[in-house]
């Protein structure tokens, strides 16, 4: 067995900062911090957190019952108006949202303010577009996960009297998607204005695996099962490579998913620590020599 | 033999406005008019003028030694500054440009304002594309005939410090092109704002022809050589129909090229006037009637 690990993968800036906000907060001991929802979308860091006391509440409400002193927001940023609801709760709010998050809140404040409305191409339940949304005034928005959404609502007429649009993604959205998006707008909007938001280190991981996948017999993409950049890893991966899959830790693996003489590409989403990768190329290389011995010949035949 | 007529081809708005000012002036006997440029691409039409009373100049210049009391400006607009220079010379100026034009010197100007560097898709030769730079000022601007042109000048570094840029183009150009232009900018501009600045007469007889020439057994595309607009109509129907002519006037038709149960399909570009049309129909009838009567049975076969 080969094991090839994608160029780029794991962790992205934006993570690995608020990650290190909330490590040096356990080195020092510190009590009663807690975060704004799941600091990032892996359980097993979450988990990590709350056994060494950083739990996390899902609703401003809930920290009063928590006692918290400080609130870490998460990476995903939150709306304005929970940061302003904390403050006013007289705990410190400590800002882990991703800068290139922060980049779109402020994109979409500057087309509030200019009168445009907005397209958000995402998925309208995770806690990233969720925060955008609480940036956005006194214009309309729309939130779309594809052309086909887009191409649904224009239907509707939602789009009849808009002359011109601001348009921004997910950070992690893939950009062939985002294209046909733009390119569909291009047809019945006279002002089309295209923000890049998909941050480079997704790019960068995205590229990877593109890179990777074609050549290899099984992919093994890590990272936690509400990741839209793992999951979109594990979409890029799948379309090159069928023996695709999507793992959270080493525990998830089978053995019954590899050959003895496979290539095996290795990707983690921006949210996995390198701890668990490491733990997952260790597992695969005990099922290599497990394979060798023939040790379980008779189950996979 | 089959005619069939595009749904929709020949004059668009902004040609018919223009060309109506110049007959108005026949009509009136005014004496000592010009246009600036020929008014619009078809040499037919320029002769009838002409003859008519009604030359043009290219520069402005020649307007003295023409004695010219009004000089109109052709369809496809001038610089401000040709305007500006006209007025100083105590002629009267008739703006003929076509209100779409003038949307893009309006957007320019704004874009120019606002300190956006700006990208235009189209023909650096044309005098559309010259008039819209003399709008452009104190910011970078680039003119571009397709995405391999731009991939270049990147290349060359031109776009490296570049964080946004405002997209025009000419308003005959392909939709299928300029999508490609702007998602290639998506991959490394952080703002793009696109205006739609194709006309909504080209795209009309565009898809006109996307419609009928798959049908055909040939085309006849009437329009002058120089007009980019009939340029696209003939490039989009030779894609669907080899047998794809561009002629000027029904004088460029070549019996040859019609077989006795052939469906011909008929367009033309926004400059060309109904009366060329309906010639070339004429024409192409009195060849049927003698493909039918069989006289050039000998030269064909």
């Amino acid at each position: 067995m080969e094991i090839i690990m994608a160029e780029k993968m794991g962790f992205c800036f934006g993570v690995r900062r608020t990650v290190e906000i909330a490590m040096k907060i356990i080195e020092n001991k510190e009590q009663n911090v807690i975060t704004y929802g799941p600091i990032i979308h892996n359980e097993d860091l979450t988990n990590y957190l709350k056994q060494n006391g950083i739990g996390y509440v899902l609703n401003v409400d809930d920290v009063d019952e928590r006692k918290a002193e400080k609130v870490i927001i998460r990476t995903h940023g939150a709306k304005r108006e929970v940061i302003e609801n904390l403050k006013e709760k007289g705990v410190k709010v400590i800002d882990g949202t991703c800068p290139y998050v922060m980049r779109v809140h402020r994109i979409v404040e500057k087309l509030s303010k200019d009168d445009y409305p907005i397209l958000i191409v995402g998925n309208k339940d995770h806690p990233e577009i969720i925060g955008v949304t609480g940036y956005i005034s006194n214009v309309p928005y729309f939130i779309v996960k594809d052309v086909e959404e887009l191409e649904e609502l224009r239907k509707q007429g939602k789009f009849d009297k808009i002359k011109k649009i601001g348009v921004v993604t997910q950070t992690t959205e893939k950009i062939e998607k985002v294209r046909k998006v733009v390119n569909y707008l291009m047809d019945f909007i006279p002002e089309v204005r295209y923000f890049k938001t998909i941050c480079y280190a997704t790019d960068e991981n995205q590229n990877a695996i593109h890179k990777l996948a074609p050549s290899v017999d099984v992919v093994i993409v890590i990272g936690g099962k509400h990741s839209s950049n793992t999951i979109k890893l594990y979409e890029i991966a799948k379309s090159y490579c069928p023996r695709t899959y999507h793992i959270q830790n080493e525990k998830d693996l089978k053995i019954e998913w590899f050959n003895i003489n496979d290539k095996v590409g290795i990707t983690a989403g921006a949210s996995t620590p390198d701890w668990i990768i490491q733990n997952v190329v260790n597992k695969i290389k005990e099922f290599e020599r497990i394979l060798e011995r023939g040790e379980i010949y008779e189950k996979r035949s």
